[in-house]
């Protein structure tokens, strides 16, 4: 199966076609000085340019992977999540309490999506 | 491929089966007032349930990641998990540490499991 | 697609092989008392090790989750990553902090690789 690599930016790509599916990498915000809403929305529209450049869109999404530096913020995360997700294809989907590497992000986001 | 979704409930899926591999949700377990070994012991029940759905089996899991609300509760958790697993097919397995959506969970376990 | 289970060792395996697919269980350093710089070293060469078993190499290296029990010292492990990786062919990637099982861990690797 081919190999197909989306915005590499040195040390990583940001996303990685494998066969039918791709992969991809922890998505944050573009402006950490936002709060978790709206940093969560920054990366759902992230999220739907990679997959639009992969060949796919959110209603092919696999499996999600949230993490939130204060769980306690899953809500605000939930709000942007509901505002945007495909209703008749939600994904699997994890949410987890982690710190990241810019103490300003909120939250940052990895995805498994379907090609076809 | 075909992409079919089971338990949708709300804003994500219970698993996603995409081709020949299933991806699972974070399972959490459904009395969150019991201890770690007891909450695990549930969570694969959950698993196998899902599995099932998905015409699957815990001997074709590929790969599980553990979320522990306390790490040093590594040793609860492997008591379920070693009464539990495939002995003969143990899947790729990772344990960390993270807080969870509701504080009284102590584990939420994710995985990825072949269908074929 | 066959199942093919690479150094099973008690409770899991090392890596899992699903088609063209290959699931690394979280790598950790032979030395714990190693510095976070050196334990990622020593991880990523026991990666190689892994995908080589698998009969793939680095440079099909489609996804990589990093946990650091300090997110500060992301640049270390930066440092040993950037040694490594092979440029042309970045995965996909997200470094988050979680504490691991062994508190003498600074850092777990898993990863997703393809074999062709």
């Amino acid at each position: 199966m081919s190999i197909r690599r989306l915005q590499p930016e040195g040390r990583l790509s940001g996303a990685v076609i494998h066969g039918n599916t791709v992969y991809l990498a922890g998505q944050v915000a573009d402006d950490p000085t936002r709060d978790t809403e709206a940093q969560t929305a920054d990366i759902l529209r992230q999220i739907d340019l990679l997959l639009a450049e992969a060949g796919t869109d959110k209603s092919k999404l696999l499996s999600v992977q949230v993490f939130l530096v204060d769980i306690t913020e899953a809500p605000a995360m939930n709000r942007a999540w509901d505002a945007w997700f495909d209703r008749a294809n939600p994904p699997a989907r994890a949410t987890v309490e982690a710190r990241l590497v810019d103490p300003r992000w909120r939250v940052e986001i990895t995805a498994i999506a379907a090609l076809a």
